[in-house]
């Protein structure tokens, strides 16, 4: 589901490049003697990876649509199932019962200034032997949209975010009773629906613009990668940012006897209608806007002048939807620890698709399932992981994590027991090493990233990575390209199935893929397909093999290692970051209301408008206060001491127990509250959420962060406080750590 | 000729709006009794305006075709001609015979893949009536292009400018031997042929992309104004960077009898052919462009992928000229000066278009007609203007400034004696006041600015264009809106009738327009029409009064001053901003050179690259060295003590001289020097001058910027020592006046 990963960042000038070899002589978490043989391990691990595994899983999963409730998503859940079986591993189905709506109705049409009625149809291609499984094809739309039966005049909302609303009302366009078009980009697609009925819109399109998603971009396909004309994003557009999973279960797993809500009284399916469409069927009804001719930064790449609308066209929007409740999937399979069996490291990636999904899920699927062999190669020639390695090939993760989501929701004692790590992985193609993820374990995957050869440049991938951000980075991140010791790995918003783990559950965990030299076009489209990806997107598997590596060292080392590799500099550095951003968050604030505020009392703002067109003057604003952040100050000051000490102790007092690595791994526990973020309390962790206006796209610090942008500075002093209190809690968790480290 | 004025800057923040009345007490060069009288003079001067004289002879001078040598061409010279003499003006036309040639063969066509010929015909519309005047209107073409005939794959070269060809060497095209295809924008087009030859290309054709000029922009015309389709820019394509005027007569009037040199010897006529063309006809050009993709910034808004190109598609471009001289009619009406006859202030605008031309140049002629006429008013009531002022309306300024170089050079010698300031004049629009010149004028045109209402606000256009600065500006611009006490004004480059008077003669030199607001698109296109422009230009031709206020007040003052009102600290201070650019050039020159070698030592760039895609390495640069810029500094520090020392001195002693004059308005050709500047002796300016490889842009200190971005250290330090003695001179002249004010 996930559209692109987070680039990683930067690094060490005194680099392996410049003086040898990149692994340290000892990995974090090993011993000398142990990271000999862990070097073994993986080397044996590498040399057994085939690509033509993951082609040939690929080209059997992806070769009919498998979305969720369909024939072939069953059969390649038991395909998936027994290849785990058939490798050893403890494997079993674990079933759920979930609401997914799908289409009965849908219907758009333009009814004036003329009558048009808009295709809704991706066609076949010769070119691509599975585009034309019409029958077993999920027709385009959003899942979890409501019914509705609208005709309205139509409105162009840009990205259809907050600030486009902001735009909309000093030109005097009301998007009361009309009906909106936002292109897809700029955010997360179900924030589109969601601020337009905020705004009182009474339905929603959403169409992929050749500039961000098509010609412009590239040669579309089968020439290039990019959406063709009648390509059509599909996606879900549930309120993920409320609770993910089934709309009817929040918080618990979505058995067959859970109790569940109404319908009617699910938070998370939409307000109004809203339905995806192509460009070819977007391009009659943009043409015919009225209005005022939109700014530079909303203009798209068809060949028309963009407007507003707001009488012209009027458009008419039916959708209806089957309510069915089916079954899902989630392949679970073990491999008991032999030593700390009760501490578990999990592996997953999702195995449903909205058509074929070649991209999107298979081609980390089938690394996936690659390392799982690999790892099974290695258990039958007498080796065992100290610590349970689950793999889970998740379900329904395109509708809204749901798969992922239940497991964790149903097993979320154990799990706050016993889960150590997550590593998710999903889409991947050719390019660039890109990782998200918990900050304590930041060092962990720079090595990691060290250890794995770049398929094209033969350089490591955490070199090439290096490279791309001194290169192609923003100026902080060049910089930090040439000074800073580790690459930095992105915080976690949502968009894949990490999200239970860490921000429900406090689990710590990662997010990994490849991509950048894959081009694009085929999200969510009859086009994701074994053709597509084999042309376009990692055309020998050699980055699903890179894949398999990076993220079998990182299942491997975790598994193996002495004690779990958590590492805290990182995060307090990153903390402290993340508290100065905030802080400069309301400094710059302060300065545009100040400045906003002269421009309107002084004349000059209204001076300069065009007298011809129209435009609502905005009010003063009242100014931005200057807000206490010491509270955020003195715990990040707290936790650097008790950082140091942790750090000094385990320098001189080399300890390996299960009680240091439960204490380690449940840091992460300790950034997370039971009362949740604010009006979101599924959303337990502090420091990482996806953000409520920004869909997959991360706030870090949530709870002030968008307090501040929402101008409650009540709220702002009270979330800086939690932050402050969840840091000292940490600082806590670290100091027992320590005092297990002495013992 | 001008596409766009450069926008004036901002201002002081202790402002009009807030403490009172704008205009100062006292004016300056005005003393408190005379400032009175000038300000009684300005209200009369102002009443008698009206914009119905404005949109009469604009609809008769715009009503046919009348580019040079065209029968309509002369009938309005004569047209305005008598107009002077009606209203009492001492009038001539000055004749001058000029190389213009014409096509006699336009041919381009697709040869491969398909065949293909282009129509190179804009399009009659009934929305315009002048539209259909097939048989007067020039043919879209490039004066000075020369003939030629060339069949040659096609290469897209987006701008065409230096840069790009980096791009292109970058990515492994050649354009040696082929023909290139640029877009519009991005520098004077006569740059483009010019950096193609240089990089070994048989052609070039140029089109209007509907990115900057098109349907991207805005609806296009008639709906809009923005150029439809089949528009097409004609345009000048001589090396006028070298110099402008006849290309045969180079430094001297273009008199029936004037020593020609012959046309092969030319150097301002283009290397290779060169057309421009519509969007409609560069589609199916740039549709079969092979090669790889675009970069972003390269691309267009036409529905396609924008590509390279290499191979595909071969084009045959065909060009033949007929290379006639014609007679060109400069309209030349003076007012002699009761008490300075010999210090002149010289007002002009050229008459002469591409095609009907009531935007370019009909606005800006009738603007300054209406001045005329006002004036001859206030003549007729009794008052004379203590100097001499001069009205021109200039013939071929389209083709290369022909009309006003010839006649400068066929007066260089009076001129240099008696000119004291030039004002310029060309399009002119709905919007924001725009002031380009000398800064020894900056202040006195703040002044005037404060003096004129704007049509649509009721505040001064002086503040308006503070307001836009302010509200919409750069950085600094918007920090100067506020802190500043005078709006900048721009440096003139090139583009219109005041480089031969600025930069080939030294003669201090303004130019003025209001725009922004006047959408855009029939620029050298057969749209430029009366209905066109009373639809879009400026309607009420409200623009076009306030214009022949800001100019009228200009002149006046000019001409009526106890003393000029020429003002150094301002120049000073911009001097002194010069010298800090292009320190800091040096500098960050130097750090992107420093950047660029270790990215490439690193072996970082070559790891970022995506292998599959052709990308030659660049070599490695040697290193940009420290250069002495002391010279400049301390001909900067004795400027500013040669300032203070004529402001105290001007402060006590209120002398007012014909000998003080003189002193004042020679300063501006201490600025200049015989040699001119490095390649190209014409352009004597030290301060301002067109770019050699911008056009019209300006490149201010161009001996010492230009070498600095050429890499050549040597020629930089000796135009540092070159510039440094200018400013000494300017100096010495400086304290020379402030001795006239003690004697």
């Amino acid at each position: 589901m996930l559209k692109s990963l987070g680039r990683v960042l930067s690094v060490l000038f005194i680099c392996s490049t410049i003086f040898g070899q990149s692994t340290s002589p000892v990995m974090l978490g090993f011993s000398s003697d142990s990271t000999s043989a862990q070097t073994a391990l993986e080397a044996k691990f590498d040399s057994s990876l085939n690509p033509n595994n993951l082609r040939d899983w690929m080209k059997r999963m992806s070769s009919r649509p498998h979305h969720i409730g369909s024939a072939y998503n069953k059969e390649n859940a038991d395909f998936i199932a027994s290849q785990f079986r058939a490798w050893g591993y403890d494997t079993k189905l674990e079933e759920f019962q979930v609401l997914f709506p799908t289409p009965k109705t849908r219907l758009v049409e333009m009814t004036a200034p003329e009558k048009f009625k808009l295709e809704l149809q991706e066609t076949e291609m010769k070119e691509d032997a599975t585009s034309g499984q019409l029958r077993e094809q999920l027709p385009s739309y959003n899942a979890y949209s409501i019914d509705g039966d609208v005709t309205a005049p139509l409105v162009y909302v840009n990205y259809g975010v907050p600030s486009d609303y902001d735009e909309l009302e000093r030109r005097g366009v009301d998007v009361h009773g009309k009906i909106v078009i936002s292109r897809y980009g700029g955010s997360w697609r179900g924030i589109k629906p969601k601020v337009a009925a905020e705004h009182g819109a009474v339905g929603c399109i959403i169409y992929s613009d050749p500039r961000n998603d098509g010609y412009y971009q590239g040669d579309v396909y089968p020439k290039g990668s990019w959406r063709s004309e009648n390509g059509v994003q599909r996606g879900s557009v549930m309120d993920m940012p409320l609770y993910p999973g089934d709309p009817l279960t929040k918080g618990i797993g979505a058995s067959k006897n859970a109790k569940r809500i109404e319908i009617k009284n699910a938070e998370t399916l939409t307000k109004i209608p809203v339905l995806p469409i192509s460009y070819a069927d977007a391009l009659p009804l943009l043409r015919n806007l009225d209005g005022a001719v939109v700014p530079e930064s909303w203009r798209g790449a068809l060949p028309i002048t963009y407007h507003f609308g707001n009488k012209t066209p009027t458009v008419h929007l039916k959708l209806e939807f089957n309510w069915n409740t089916v079954s899902i999937y989630d392949v679970i399979a073990k491999m008991t620890g032999s030593e700390r069996p009760d501490q578990w490291i999990i592996r997953g990636n999702h195995r449903d698709a909205w058509v074929n999904g070649a991209d999107d899920p298979t081609s980390g699927q089938v690394a996936m399932m690659e390392e799982a062999r690999a790892i099974a190669e290695l258990a039958k020639s007498g080796w065992r992981p100290k610590r349970t390695i689950v793999f889970a090939a998740w379900d329904g993760e395109e509708e809204g994590l749901l798969g992922s989501t239940e497991w964790v929701e149903e097993h979320a004692e154990e799990l706050s027991k016993k889960a150590a790590v997550y590593i998710n992985t999903d889409s991947n193609g050719r390019g660039f090493l890109g990782i998200g993820g918990s900050h304590t374990l930041e060092k962990f995957m720079n090595e990691v990233a060290k250890s794995v050869p770049d398929p094209q440049t033969k350089i490591s991938v955490w070199e090439r990575a290096r490279a791309e951000q001194a290169i192609n980075g923003s100026p902080t991140a060049k910089r930090e390209a040439m000074d800073r010791a580790d690459l930095r790995i992105s915080p976690l918003g949502s968009g894949s199935d990490f999200t239970p783990f860490l921000q429900h559950l406090g689990i710590a965990s990662l997010n990994v893929g490849f991509g950048g030299e894959d081009g694009g076009g085929s999200y969510h489209s009859i086009y994701d397909s074994y053709d597509h990806y084999t042309k376009f997107g990692d055309p020998g598997f050699a980055y699903g093999i890179a894949l398999s590596k990076v993220c079998g060292h990182t299942t491997l080392r975790l598994a193996n290692a002495d004690t779990l590799p958590f590492e805290f500099s990182n995060l307090a550095e990153t903390l402290n970051g993340y508290a100065t951003e905030v802080t400069k968050l309301t400094d710059t604030m302060r300065d545009d209301t100040r400045t906003l505020n002269q421009q309107i009392s002084s004349g000059m703002l209204k001076a300069v408008q065009d007298p011809t067109e129209t435009y609502v003057m905005p009010t003063e604003k009242s100014a931005v206060p200057f807000v206490n952040f010491a509270p955020l100050q003195n715990s990040i000051a707290r936790l650097n001491d008790s950082v140091k000490n942790y750090q000094a102790t385990a320098k001189v007092r080399k300890v390996s127990s299960a009680a240091l690595d439960e204490a380690l791994y449940k840091t992460e526990r300790a950034l997370t509250r039971s009362e949740g973020l604010p009006r979101r309390d599924w959303f337990r962790h502090a420091i990482y959420a996806p953000g409520f206006y920004t869909g997959y796209g991360v706030k870090t610090m949530p709870g002030i962060r968008e307090a501040i942008e929402q101008r409650d500075w009540k709220e702002a002093g009270e979330q800086i406080r939690v932050v402050a209190e969840v840091i000292d809690a940490l600082a806590t968790e670290i100091d027992k750590a320590a005092e297990l480290l002495v013992k």
